[in-house]
Order: C-alpha cells, then sequence, then structure tokens
C-alpha cells in the first residue's frame, strides 16, 4: 500500500535491521524496541489487522513468528508475543505485524490492566454472543 | 499432562466457558478478564511455550485464534492478540495460550514498558545473534 512504512521497507525503499525474510514473511529489529532484540514480524501482503489476512500468509506468518520465537528463546529467560488491532489496542503501523519481545527478570516491562468483575449474566451473554459470531 | 489446568479443561474434566472447539484448539473465556470477552485459544495437545509447539498444531492454533479475532473484532474497537512465555513473560498456565482482549476507549489497560537505549554496536551484535540462530 503507497503511504504504508511497512509496505515501504517490504519493497527496500526504507532500511530496516533484517533478521529473517522469505517469501511471504519479513523479520526486522523494532526500532522503538522494549528490550534488546525486541523483534516484528509480518507478512509482506498489505493487510490492516488480523482479522483481515488471508489463510496462507497467516499460515507463513506464524511460522516465521515461532522460528524466529525458538532464536530468541535461546538468549533471553522468556518472551511475549504481542500483536496490536487498531489505534485503540496500541496499534500505530497499520499493517498486521507480531511484537516477540525477549524478557528477563527486571526488565520493567508490564502488562498494566484492571480486573473489571462481570456478572455471570454479563459472562453468559459475551459468551452466547461469541458463540453466535463463530458460528 | 496429568497435572496442567488446561489438559483437564481440554479433557472436560474442569468446566470452562467455551466458545469454540474443534479437533485441534479449544477456545473459552478467561476466568479473570482484562474486559468483557477476553478468551484463551490453545491446542488441545500439550507444549509448554509457543517454540514447543508442533507445525500442524500451531497452524491450527493461529486459525482458531483467528476466528475468535474476526467475532471479538465485531463487537469491540480493536483487540490485543498477547501470548506470554515462561513466568518472567507472565505465563501463569504452562500450556501454550493465546488471550485475545477486547479493547475500548478508556478500558485502562496498557503495556507499561521502558525506552531503553542500545548503541548501534549492541543492536547490530543482536541483529547478528539472531540472523545466525536463524540459520
Amino acid at each position: 500500500m503507497a503511504d504504508c512504512i511497512f509496505c515501504k521497507i517490504i519493497a527496500g525503499k526504507i532500511p530496516c535491521d533484517k533478521v529473517y525474510e522469505d517469501a511471504d514473511t519479513l523479520a526486522f529489529l523494532d526500532i522503538n524496541p522494549a528490550s534488546l532484540g525486541h523483534t516484528l514480524v509480518m507478512p509482506k501482503v498489505h493487510a490492516e489487522t488480523l482479522d483481515k489476512l488471508n489463510e496462507k500468509d497467516l499460515k507463513s506468518l506464524i511460522i516465521t513468528a515461532q522460528k524466529v520465537s525458538k532464536a530468541i528463546s535461546r538468549f533471553s529467560e522468556g518472551y511475549n508475543l504481542i500483536q496490536n488491532n487498531k489505534e485503540v489496542a496500541g496499534q500505530i503501523v497499520h499493517h498486521v505485524h507480531f511484537h516477540i519481545v525477549p524478557r528477563n527478570k527486571g526488565d520493567g516491562i508490564h502488562w498494566s490492566r484492571p480486573n473489571p468483575k462481570f456478572s455471570e449474566q454479563e459472562t453468559k451473554q459475551i459468551q452466547n454472543k461469541i458463540k453466535t459470531l463463530l458460528k
């Protein structure tokens, strides 16, 4: 897509610290890493969010994400895969991508979240809603 | 695995708020949700972390994660996929699973992270390390 920075990187018009590339996917270091080795993995085809990616590229994407995860697991105590969809969820570049973040004790990374309490009725309603949407 | 709570749920020995099931995967509501509709998606086969999952079940897992994502995108402004590997990364149950978290403005969910600065040399070293491990 013409105005997508990740499409420009994929096309070689903007440089990146590449760690892996195959026919369908590209992986490179995040320029604003949360930890050393923080890597982005993306499909070469443009899709804004995970739900919009076709099945073939979705499978290629998770295979590459696992390859990078295996590499990162060799030098870190753990790692997170994070994938943000839409600005409200923290998505900055609107081209679907996984963050793979190496984790080590005391790294200061933290998933800050509330602990909302929902009634049994609210829970049952959302369960039925998701089940129906999945049919 | 005998002492794995998710294996017990998969085997039907412990109840869950199921939203989807097929031959290879199961999805149910998180009992401690960050937002209404927070869903866990997992393979039926036991693997501790993403890097240890076989390719067939990895592909099935992301297909189901996308199905649930599509459903959740119908009633939320956005969503996160989060996958934690090892305790240091926030993994509580040692059976690989994706969190799919519906997101809406003002929901109080936040990825708190430092912004460490690394030298060009450190960046180049970690890039080469990951590249080498990926070969």
